[in-house]
């Protein structure tokens, strides 16, 4: 085990920067980690040109990602450039035809590819790493698949998205509205190039069905994440949550239910003095329960260059200290599929919305509710607002059904003036 | 790699009987993500005849672990007997001696011998593994070890002793005092036969100096730990300090610092709101920060049955996937030897003590701390007793020498009552 382990490395932005870095700053301590020198031979990314704060004078270039992935003198693709197909893919695909083991921080390229990949891997002997894909710098995916290697997962949660975290977090700290926030995040470069991904809770569900895929031994689902985003929380929403003791996350949950596989990506309330509850800022946090371990919490740095590079150097180093795992932790080959149990075990929810000022609205809308088998834990109207008047309900517990039953047939009345906003509460 | 993984246990008290349950129950899942079959060839404990709620029928039963430890049936040597030295030791020799890999939940083991045992290991081509020492169902020493293995760890801090942290939280909440909550704590089994290993501190300082040794490329160094248990802390600081904003939590630290090695066990006072601060019961907390990864925090259970089972199991997983890592990550003989700085940083102390009610005995007390270099940051004299005024004093940041030396000073006057109470203030 002391020949070098050779790295080719594509993509050299904010991650591929940070892990090149990390290669040159710590190659004394990798060596004496791993057992072996950790080299790069050779790189790969759009604009050769580009100052990226870090000496690559001695890496070879490579203007085509594919033909560095397929490199003799590498050992270990690095592919850091992002996107579920284009170059990304076909260099995955590339370089475990050609051998090589693949380390990626690239969550949509999993979540949508990961079994075809998984497979490809499996038939040429190879293996896909991807710390960094999920929660940046926490070490999320090795607790799921090693550290808890003997327990029947039983329900992940996460906060995975951390400019969502950031906003929900802002709105409330600062008084500010979501599309105040957006803006600010634009300016500050927390969104992705297509803003949908963040705010729209795709960058999040990717993560939630690779982690599924693993603590559940199912085929990676993407499709069958339920998804909603945060764009249509309010600052409204966010102080009445608070005035009752919850916050706002988005909040990813899966679980197997007698249904089939719960994958849910969606902004929930969770109680605000509960971790999830208490998370600020871009930080993230998974919470993952086996039969075993009851529940383990991981909190810690969702991006960034330094986190993420830190994932990605776990991977480079269990690779060079010869540790080979399936991708989702059982061969892909075994991994099941499972139908999407869409509507998930039954919860209570937030439910707000604006009645007509009239004399029997209430009592409509409570009657509905009744009809739907829903009963209400917490009723609350508040002020009046052009012949409008807003009001709060929590329900007890109740199905998703039961409440689209509900919603549906406040759309018939005539008492109910805006669409009402429905949360789920979520006990973690 | 098809060869079935053979065990062989010895010690079926708490873990060992939850490891035989996890074997027996989830030999499939086990079987499907370890590509082997994982059996028992063999156990040992103390009384044969015990009942220990899992049928042992199968396994061939041997009264000496030692020789359980050597039997030619076994890969793997699963240590759940416990303490320091005795058969754990013998038997861990013996098995390592005899090219069999251990698996251990011996925290006092691994503290105290955990260097010479490093050294055999290699020696012999063979590795020990010991999750389940550090924060039961916590995967922190692969988190550690591994996860975080591009970073150079710059502190490590944890709430690693469950009964301490049940005793504190409940002195506050229930407003107990520390011996009612002592004997509480002897009646639920929650103490060690030796409770000082609890209480005082030494069972959490095994597993802190375990994780130093990781984080910092260092010989295990327990006697360099410096040690202080909860004894001492009263009702009466459990309420000053929540007054203040903060809790007390038994909260081990370790750093590299310019005079070597820090590590400290002992009461300190930290934000009621952080995460650590916010630890109830049980459950235990290590927060890991890097160069590269800021910081990650962990949290889950950190003792009982299942949890702790779950990380033994965690490291046969490993073992049967062929992951082979040196006992504290880098190789025995290159770990380093580091003074141990005693003082540690400087830091807030909180101080605690009763005056004589006579005059000027506040103005001695201020005089002293002055001469020492020493600010004072919040001060309050609250009520008195039997010609005693308690008083309260919050410092800004001091060395421990300099406090010690105003301690000593207090010594020489007339106008303190009662032994002070220091406790440092910890950021966190
Ligand atoms: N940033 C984070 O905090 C974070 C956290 C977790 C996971 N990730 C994941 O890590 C990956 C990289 O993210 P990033 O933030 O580092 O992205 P980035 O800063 O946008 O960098 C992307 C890099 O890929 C290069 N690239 C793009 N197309 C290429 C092509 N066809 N051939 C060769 N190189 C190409 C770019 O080259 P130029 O520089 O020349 O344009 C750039 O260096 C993504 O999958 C992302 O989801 C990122
Ligand atoms: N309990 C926890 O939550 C926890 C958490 C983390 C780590 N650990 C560690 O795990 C280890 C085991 O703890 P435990 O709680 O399971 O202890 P335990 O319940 O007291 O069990 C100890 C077992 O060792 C057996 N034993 C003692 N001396 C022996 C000898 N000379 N030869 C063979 N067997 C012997 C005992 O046999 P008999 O049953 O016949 O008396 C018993 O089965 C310790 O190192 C402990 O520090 C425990």
């Amino acid at each position: 085990m002391t020949e070098p382990l050779r790295l080719g490395i594509a993509g050299l932005g904010t991650v591929g920067a940070g892990v090149v870095k990390i290669v040159r700053k710590q190659a004394k301590l990798l060596e004496a980690r791993t057992g072996r020198r950790i080299e790069i031979s050779a790189v790969s990314a759009r604009d050769r040109q580009k100052d990226r704060g870090v000496n690559l004078a001695n890496y070879d270039w490579e203007d085509d990602a594919v033909v560095l992935a397929k490199r003799d003198d590498i050992d270990i693709f690095v592919e850091l450039m992002g996107g579920s197909d284009g170059p990304a893919k076909a260099a995955t695909e590339a370089a475990l035809a050609a051998g090589k083991d693949v380390v990626t921080a690239n969550k949509a390229l999993l979540a949508i590819h990961g079994q075809a990949l998984a497979e490809a891997a499996e038939a040429a002997g190879r293996v896909i790493r991807f710390e960094a894909a999920v929660a940046g710098g926490i070490p999320v995916i090795k607790a799921l698949t090693e550290g808890l290697a003997g327990n029947e997962i039983t329900r992940v949660m996460g906060v995975m998205n951390g400019t969502c975290n950031y906003i929900l977090t802002r709105m409330e700290s600062e008084g500010l509205g979501y599309n105040a926030l957006f803006d600010e995040c634009a300016r500050l470069g927390f969104l992705e190039a297509d803003p949908q991904l963040d705010v729209g809770g795709i960058d999040a569900a990717h993560k939630l069905a690779i982690l599924s895929a693993i603590a559940f031994g199912t085929q990676p689902d993407f499709d069958g994440v339920e998804i909603e985003g945060i764009e249509r929380i309010s600052l409204e929403d966010i102080r009445q949550a608070a005035d009752m003791g919850y916050r706002i996350k988005l909040l990813g949950v899966a679980a197997r239910s007698p249904r089939g596989l719960v994958q849910r990506m969606q902004p929930c309330l969770v109680p605000a003095g509960s971790p999830i509850g208490q998370l600020e800022g871009g930080t993230n946090m998974v919470v993952i329960e086996g039969d075993a371990v009851d529940q383990i919490v991981l909190r810690g740095p969702g991006a960034g260059e330094g986190p993420t590079a830190s994932a990605v150097m776990g991977d480079i180093c269990d690779l060079a200290r010869g540790l080979r795992i399936p991708t989702f932790g059982i061969p892909a080959t075994q991994l099941e599929t499972m139908p999407a149990a869409l509507t998930g075990m039954p919860a209570p929810y937030y439910l707000r919305m604006a009645l007509m000022d009239k004399p029997g609205a209430l009592a409509k809308v409570a009657a509905i509710l009744g009809d739907a088998g829903i009963s209400i834990d917490r009723m609350r109207q508040y002020g009046h607002t052009n012949n409008t008047a807003p009001i709060l309900i929590v329900t007890h517990k109740t199905t998703r059904a039961a409440l689209d039953m509900a919603l549906s047939a406040f759309e018939k009345t005539d008492v109910v003036a805006s669409e009402p906003v429905t949360l789920r509460i979520e006990e973690v």
